[in-house]
């Protein structure tokens, strides 16, 4: 085993890195089920049997070319301890997790990576990193939990010679708690994990729990303005920022002074979602919520996607959303891909759809019996607790299968947007009929299955899974669909992303979402917090 | 009478203009009742006698500097019908509905006006005059429902010899609704009572009910963040906008492509409380819901204000907010300022509470009795409907009730701000110090009194009314007043406005507000959009 820089820290509960080439940590890596195995002989004509991975330390990669003077810049900052130029540090902070990304690190040839890995301690010494790569010209990518799906953390130079990984991992503490206002401030380092441990020491907890929380961390969710599924109860994570601290390279902002103002526009909504090209956030005051008393879960059929979206909305519009609201189409549940136990097992008809309640007692039984009989009435048959809970229980597993997918040959990705309730269908028509030509075209038949996870009274999001054989070159055939389902989605009125962020993947369609006028807006933001353009260089802006 | 523009404008529903020295329409003038003069007498010594009121065409204006050039200039791009320099124009035009700019049309000198008013027909005209002004060097101020109480449309020149008043009235139309997705596309000019009259037509409504509703525009709305007197049940009018379409001398904006997105900055919220020096809003799409079949009231009373809070904040964070949500204190509950028709009379005791819901009858049974086991839990004795129906009725009576107060020689003004909970006690005791001390050391004594409209998760806005007797230069008097209570609000952590915007009245406590680099953020927004600087100089930006 490698020693990594987290692995050495003194801090009390270090957050795994993640492995260099796949998804999470090894504990997680499970075989295939002879259920999958089978269903990807019948479909792809593909055995089943995966390929070997490479251990870390046999993988080359381009060499560091930071200057012994900037790396003393640096160090003068962080201390010697803090700064690695180590491969096995390099590596696991060379890019994200996308699929094309995993491809990658497949390859043999030397990789791209950051010519060094800082680990600041906290706010001044992000803000005097960013200071010094400034004046000395050095690229800056901000480094959560590397769980980026969209390119966010690639080690892009950009105009620049260096380009270093700021790492946030250090800050990590909770700082404050405000049970009365049911407020914390939480470092942006602190994964989800740890900072529910931190939270649930008062009694609280944070509820935001996208696929990625076992690594993601709060500074990355807050940068990329993630949605984790328990969004409909406790809103997306913008919804969830009241006050941020925020390190640029012209100074600190502290913005977000009461739970609501009309002291004009709201800078916090400019800083969230600004995935690192703006300024590096470094705290967050978050709504946090007393731990639930109760949890309560149930599961729907719906004979269709259509009547169940239906019903889903009317549920949202009421203003009587549970905690949890998804559907799964018609193909995913036909899969079991929303239970990850059963992927791939007996088929099941129709569409299946998860809730649960969270809250008091009084509250849930209030809350679950309104939604009841308004999805009954909306022609859902009720289907008990036991799917709802298998759910819940293999929520954070999907990323795992995609790698012991990608590992047997088989293309595996997932993208995601979202519309208005009246243009759904077609938007998850357009999307579909993309994505299957395109793969089609290049005669590699696609798998495409769809679910709603997250509801507002106006619409809701798509995310799609597909699934088709590899070919020789997997990360061109998917740049292939990728391209075609990102020109659909525009052209059918969707958002380019609702979670995933823009990164480098979706910035050729950023211009069309803001316009040109918009992407001026925004880098003339960045001329003013940023005029070096050291910051996250090829990310967010066309 | 004298005709102005707006009474000889062909369109279907004409937007009265207020009339030029008070609130409202003459129509909702009132004389003040026994009960109040009889109590204004005792605490102050007030007769309670009205001193009469001016006819507006008596009234001196400063002359219009527009020249002919640009008379014609303007005049290529709306027509001439829609240009006036008449002074009856002028003067409605001049500014907006504080108590000062009230005072300030009581002196005799000759009043400042805009030099002329334009009344563009949709967004190419308004984006053309945009194009023009910049050209030309005119200051423009944009001109809504004109109920700014915080000198948001004042005249100001800035650096340039003109200044015009862009009055958006004529766009007026509810151009697409889609019931299906609950959103609805308004044009900026409509005012609250059109736009509920259009979207009643649908079967739906907007529930936006700030206390200017009857006279404030849509655009008006979004450029100040207004937030609406059923907002606990509704959301703020930041809350509802779901795209919104924006005019600028470099050209057009059209944002929000989804409910919600992770496609970066969430530029929206740069607009939204832009207040007219970025750009100019000239239409919003909105989340609306089906009108609602029922609407439950009920009253409660609780032993004070610390008790009723906690039981509102308690509401809110279980997630049962009722559609409307108040909490008057005990000086407001005393005078029943919360009940219009009742006002000075019988003293009553303790804190009043009204609370409204709305929905299904199914959605307000379930709410109405989740909320009541709550607020009895936590100490509040149920009224009954009548004190809430008796608040419903008046609510839009309170700025006419300040005239009659001005009228006879009594300062009556208001302001408000917002807190965490755990800091809502102290903020709203440094700032009735703050005006007890501003005022008391000026002689007058002040009755301060004070309610919780907005609420939220994580805290709630306190609203404050301010009553003294007027001393020979009013104006002095509360500018006093004022400036010691807003750097009491700064000083208490509160935001400078929750939601009467910044204006040029809160302007000194930007940069406390946002922070300097925040302020360098929105001056490189304004010079990206706004170059030459013609948009509503004077306001928001320090």
């Amino acid at each position: 085993m490698v020693e990594t820089h987290s692995e050495k820290s003194g801090s009390a509960t270090v957050a795994p890195s993640m492995v260099w080439d796949a998804w999470g940590v090894p504990a997680g890596h499970q075989p295939l089920s002879a259920q999958i195995r089978g269903l990807l002989t019948q479909v792809f004509g593909i055995s089943g049997e995966p390929v070997a991975r490479r251990d870390e330390g046999d993988v080359p990669l381009r060499p560091s070319v930071l200057t012994d003077a900037d790396r003393d810049g640096l160090v003068d900052v962080v201390g010697a301890e803090h700064l690695s130029t180590a491969d096995v540090d390099r590596l696991r902070h060379a890019g994200g997790k996308s699929t094309p990304d995993l491809l990658r690190r497949r390859e043999t040839a030397p990789q791209d990576a950051p010519d060094a890995v800082v680990f600041p301690a906290d706010h001044a010494e992000v803000l005097a990193l960013l200071r010094y790569c400034a004046e000395h010209g050095i690229a800056v990518v901000p480094f959560g939990g590397g769980t980026s799906v969209v390119g966010g953390v690639d080690p892009v130079r950009g105009q620049f010679a260096t380009v270093i990984a700021l790492d946030l991992r250090r800050l990590d503490t909770l700082t404050e708690v405000d049970p009365v206002s049911g407020t914390a401030t939480l470092g942006a380092g602190l994964t989800g994990p740890r900072a529910e441990e931190l939270l649930g020491a008062h009694g609280l907890s944070l509820g935001h729990f996208p696929q990625s929380f076992e690594f993601a961390s709060i500074g990355g969710f807050a940068a990329t303005r993630s949605s984790g599924q328990a969004s409909a109860g406790y809103g997306r994570f913008d919804d969830m920022v009241v006050r941020l601290a925020v390190a640029t390279p012209q100074g600190s902002l502290d913005l977000g002074r009461a739970p609501a103002s009309a002291a004009g526009p709201d800078l916090r909504e400019l800083f969230v979602g600004s995935e690192g090209t703006l300024g590096i956030i470094t705290s967050v005051t978050l709504r946090v919520h007393p731990v639930p008393d109760t949890t309560a879960y149930q599961a729907w059929s719906f004979p269709d996607f259509a009547t169940g979206a239906a019903a889903l909305r009317g549920l949202v519009q009421t203003g009587a959303a549970p905690t949890v609201l998804r559907l799964s189409d018609e193909a995913e549940t036909g899969l079991n891909l929303a239970r990850s136990g059963d992927v791939g097992g007996h088929p099941v008809s129709g569409c299946l759809a998860i809730t649960t309640f969270e809250g008091t007692a009084a509250h849930v039984a209030a809350r679950s019996a309104e939604a009841e009989a308004l999805l009954t009435a909306a022609g859902g048959t009720a289907l008990g607790e036991a799917p709802a809970r298998q759910w819940a229980h293999g929520r954070f597993a999907a990323p795992y299968l995609r790698d012991a997918l990608l590992d047997v040959g088989v293309l595996c990705e997932t993208l995601e947007t979202a519309t208005s309730w009246a243009n759904l269908a077609n938007l998850k028509a357009k999307v579909t009929a993309a994505l299957t030509d395109a793969l089609g075209a290049q005669g590699t038949p696609a798998l495409v299955m769809c679910h709603i996870s997250h509801t507002y009274p106006s619409g809701a999001s798509l995310y799609f899974t597909v699934v088709a054989k590899q070919l020789d070159d997997p990360i061109a055939q998917w740049r292939l669909a990728k391209t075609a389902v990102g020109d659909a989605i525009v052209a059918a009125g969707g958002t380019i992303t609702h979670h995933h962020a823009v990164g480098a993947d979706h910035r050729p369609w950023m211009a069309a979402e803001v316009g040109d006028l918009g992407v001026r807006v925004l880098r003339a933001v960045k001329r003013e917090l940023d005029p070096a353009g050291v910051l996250n260089p090829g990310k967010l802006m066309p």
